[in-house]
C-alpha cells in the first residue's frame, strides 16, 4: 500500500511513533487527571488475554487469588524503613472523606506489602499454615512526575503476589520459580518477547527487598524495559509486621516473605518489542482479534459478504478469535491499513474475483507480500498460520536482542555500546563507582547474570555479568 | 453431628449469623481502614466464578470491556445536578499527591458516569458509532457511615456498564435486556437466587436516572437485597457532557445513555439467600470447590488416601472443581463440619470400610442424611448430583419467596406483612405520602411491577403493583 505513513517512522522519533500508534490504533487515551490512562476496548481485550495466561500460571504455582483494600493507613507504610523511603514521594493521600477531614489520612496503595503483611500475621500461626501464597489483581497508584501511557502512569493495573515461607531457601526457590515458570514462560511463550533473566544490583532493588529477580526485554529502539520482578523480602516485612509461626519444635520463628508483580506496563513492552512503521504487530496468542476477514467489495446479491460470514463462522467455530469487516462503504485500502495498524496477525481478503476462483488472499502481518490460498482450505490452515506467526515474532525479537548486545570490558565502552542496545561486561569491573558513572549517562545495570547467561543466586555469586542499557 | 453450633442460629440473630459465617468460613475480614474489606481466597474464588459468568453475558450483549481511571476531577461530578447531590456525601477526596497539595482535588470514583461520559463525547461522532457499549470491572469508593462486609463497604468491586444510543427506545430496550438477559439470567441460573424484576419509584431511583430497573431478592430473614440495577439516564449525562452525534440527515442530536452494575454485594446475597444454621450453601455453578473428597482415616499402607487421590483425579479430569482433604491428623468430625460450614455442595467421605465394600459415602450440603454409593459410579454421577443441588437451592429459595410475600391493600397492612417478608399492593394506594409513611417504619418500595409480575415500561404504566419490604 503506497500511502503516506499514518505513523511517525520509528527511526525518526521512536517515542513519537509510540504515542502515534497508541492513539491511531485506539489503544488508550490520557485520562483527565494527570498521569492516568483510559484503556480502550481493543487494548483491553489484549490485556484480558494477558491476565488469563498469567493467572493460569500463578494458580499452577499454587497461589490463590484474594483482594485487599485500596486504602492503607499512613502508619503502615512507615513500619519498614526502606519501603517508606522508596514510596513516600509517590503517594496519593486521601485527607477528606464523607464530607469530613479524616483523623488519620489514608494512602492509596502504591503496592500492598504492608497491608498484606498485617493480614499474613493474623492468618499464619503454625508451620502447617506455610507456605501462604496469595495473589491479587488490582489497581495501584504511584504519583509519577513524567508519565507515558502503559509504561509509567499514576494509576496502573497489575497483579501482585505475596507469599510467606518457613525458610529462606523456600522463599528463594519460590521467588525464582515465579520468575521462570510464571513470568519468563508467559513473556516468551505468549507475548513472544524474549527476556533476559537476572538479579538487580543493590542500587536497583525494590524498596525493602534483599534480592530482586527481574525479566528485562529489549525494545526496538534498543532500550530496556523491565517487564516483571520477583522479590525476596528476607525477614524485613515479617519483622515489621510480626509475621511469625511456631515450628515443628514449638519454637516461634519469623517468616521469610516474597512479592512479585507484572503490570499493564507489559502492554507497552508488547507494543515496542513487535510494532513496526505500519503499526502494531500483536502476537496471535494474546490478540483479541487473531484474524480479520475483509470483504474487498461485493456484488448486488451480497455473495461475497455471505461467503465471508460463512468463513468467519467456520473459523470462530474452531476457536479462532475472528472479526468480520464487511463495511464496503469505506475504501478497502483504508480499511486494510487500519487493520494493519491494529496489528491483527492474519488478514483474509475476499473479493468477487477471489470468490469466483474459489480463493482468498491471505496477508500475514509479520511478512510483506500476500499469498492466494484456496478458500476451502483456510479453516484447516489458519491455526497453523497463527502458530507460525507467533514463532516468527519471537525469533525476530530474539535475533534483534542478540544483534544489539555487545560484550565490552570497560564502563567507557559500555556507554558507547548502550547507545544502541545492551552492553555486557563483568560486574566486578563496574563496581559501585561504575554504577554512578553509568547513571550520569542515563544508563543502568539492568540485571546481573552468571557467565553463561543464567540467573545468579544472589549478588555474592562469583563472576557476575552486568547487562547495561538505557531503559524506560 | 451433635456438636455445639459454631454459628449463632439464624433465628436468634440473623446479622450475627451473617458475621459469624463470614469469619468462620474464612470469607472476609474487615480492612484496617474503616468500612473496607479483605476478600479471602475461599470467597474470592466464588467471586471469580461470578465475574466470569456475568462477563460472558455482558459480552454476549455486545458490550466491550475497557478501563477508566480511578481518579475523577472534582469538577466532573458537579456537571449533572442530581448526580452530584446523590454522591457528594460519600466521596473520598485526594488532596495531597507526590508530596504536594493538589491544585484541584481529585475524587475517587463512586461510579464512572462522568468520566466515561467525557470520553463517549470524544468517541461518538456519527450515528454509525452508535450504539457504543462499554463495560468495566473496577473498584469504586463510597464512604459509608454504617458498613457491613459485602453488603455495604467503603470500597467494593463491581462491573459498571455504560452505553450511548441514538434513540430513547434503543436505550430503553438495552437497559431492559441487561436486566433480563444478563442480571436476572445470571442470578437465577448461576446463583440460584430468584429475583423480582421491576422499576424503582422516583424516590428510589439512581441519582441522575429517568428510570431504574432492578432485581430484588429475598434473604432468609425476609429482608430484601437489591442485587443489581440498570438505569436509563435519558439525555441527562449526554447534555452535561455533550455526548452527541450527527444523524442520517446530518443533524446533530444528543445521545441517550444507560448505566448498569452488579457488585460484590451479590456475595452477600448468595450467603444470605442460601446459608443455614450449619453455614454456607454455595450453589455448585459458582462454587470454587464443588466437591471435597475426605479421607475419614487411613491404614498404614495409605490405601484410602491413594483411592481418594485417584477419585479426585478422575473428577478433576471430567471438569469438576474438586479438592482433597487427606489431613487425618485432624479429627474427622471437625473437618466434616468445616466443609459443611464452607458450604461445599458435595462431600464424599472415604474410609477403610467403605473402600473394602467398594463404596463411598456421599453427603449433599442441601439435604440432611448421607447416602452410600458404589465408588466406581461416582465419576459418572457427580455432574448430575451437582445439577440437582443447583435446582434444589433455587426451588427452596423460590418457595420461601412465594411463602413470605403477602397481598395487602393498605399501607398499614403492608407494614405488618413486611415485618417478616414482602408486601404486595397497588402502587396508586401507596402514593408519595405512603412512601413517607413506609420510610418511618424503615420500609421501602423495593420495586414496581405490572399486575402479572412483569416489568413495567416506566412509572406511567397503569395498575402498577408495589413490592414493599425491609431491605439491606
Amino acid at each position: 500500500m503506497a500511502q503516506a505513513p499514518v505513523l511517525t517512522p520509528q527511526a525518526t522519533d521512536f517515542p513519537r511513533w509510540y504515542q502515534d500508534v497508541i492513539t491511531k490504533a485506539e489503544l488508550a487515551d490520557n485520562g483527565p487527571v494527570r498521569g492516568t490512562m483510559v484503556i480502550r476496548p481493543y487494548a483491553y481485550a489484549i490485556w484480558e488475554r494477558m491476565q488469563a495466561e498469567v493467572d493460569a500460571r500463578i494458580k499452577a504455582a499454587g497461589a490463590e487469588n484474594a483482594y485487599f483494600p485500596l486504602f492503607i493507613p499512613e502508619s503502615y507504610l512507615t513500619r519498614e524503613a526502606d519501603h517508606v523511603e522508596g514510596f513516600s514521594p509517590e503517594l496519593a493521600v486521601v485527607t477528606v472523606a464523607g464530607g469530613k477531614e479524616l483523623e488519620e489520612p489514608v494512602v492509596i496503595r502504591p503496592t500492598s506489602e504492608t497491608v498484606i503483611g498485617e493480614f499474613m500475621a493474623k492468618w499464619v500461626q503454625s508451620y502447617r499454615d506455610l507456605p501462604l501464597r496469595l495473589n491479587q489483581w488490582a489497581n495501584v497508584v504511584r504519583w509519577e512526575m513524567r508519565t507515558r501511557i502503559f509504561l509509567r502512569t499514576s494509576e496502573f493495573l497489575w497483579q501482585e503476589g505475596h507469599t510467606a515461607h518457613a525458610s529462606q531457601q523456600d522463599a528463594h526457590r519460590y521467588a525464582r520459580s515465579i520468575l521462570d515458570d510464571v513470568y519468563a514462560d508467559f513473556m516468551e511463550g505468549e507475548l513472544a518477547v524474549p527476556v533476559l533473566r537476572g538479579i538487580k544490583t543493590r542500587r536497583e532493588r525494590f524498596a525493602g527487598a534483599i534480592n530482586t529477580f527481574a525479566c528485562e526485554a529489549m525494545m526496538r529502539d534498543g532500550k530496556a524495559l523491565q517487564m516483571g520482578t520477583s522479590h525476596e523480602l528476607g525477614q524485613n516485612f515479617a519483622r515489621a509486621f510480626d509475621i511469625g509461626f511456631l515450628d515443628e519444635t514449638g519454637a516461634r520463628q519469623l517468616c521469610w516473605t516474597t512479592s512479585w508483580g507484572v503490570s499493564t506496563r507489559m502492554m507497552g513492552g508488547m507494543i515496542m518489542c513487535h510494532g513496526d512503521d505500519a503499526g502494531l504487530r500483536v502476537p496471535p496468542r494474546v490478540a483479541g482479534t487473531q484474524v480479520v476477514v475483509l470483504v474487498v467489495r461485493d456484488d448486488d446479491a451480497g455473495t461475497v459478504s455471505a461467503a465471508a460470514r460463512d468463513l468467519v463462522a467456520q473459523l470462530a467455530g474452531s476457536g479462532v478469535r475472528v472479526r468480520l469487516d464487511a463495511d464496503v462503504s469505506k475504501a478497502f485500502g483504508r480499511r486494510a491499513t487500519d487493520w494493519e495498524l491494529k496489528g491483527v496477525p492474519v488478514r483474509i481478503e475476499l473479493g468477487p474475483r477471489d470468490l469466483e476462483a474459489g480463493d482468498a488472499t491471505v496477508v500475514r502481518r509479520d511478512q510483506s507480500g500476500k499469498s492466494v490460498l484456496p478458500l476451502a482450505e483456510l479453516p484447516a490452515r489458519v491455526a497453523g498460520l497463527l502458530a507460525e506467526i507467533q514463532t516468527a515474532l519471537f525469533e525476530d525479537a530474539a535475533a534483534r536482542l542478540r544483534g544489539a548486545t555487545a560484550d565490552v570490558s570497560s564502563v567507557a565502552d559500555a556507554r558507547e555500546a548502550a547507545a544502541t542496545g545492551f552492553a555486557r561486561m563483568p560486574f566486578r569491573a563496574v563496581g559501585e563507582s561504575g554504577e554512578d558513572e553509568l547513571a550520569e549517562a542515563a544508563l543502568t545495570v539492568r540485571c546481573l547474570q552468571t557467565a553463561d547467561g543464567g540467573v545468579p543466586t544472589d549478588e555474592h555469586d562469583e563472576d557476575l555479568v552486568a547487562i547495561i542499557g538505557r531503559s524506560y
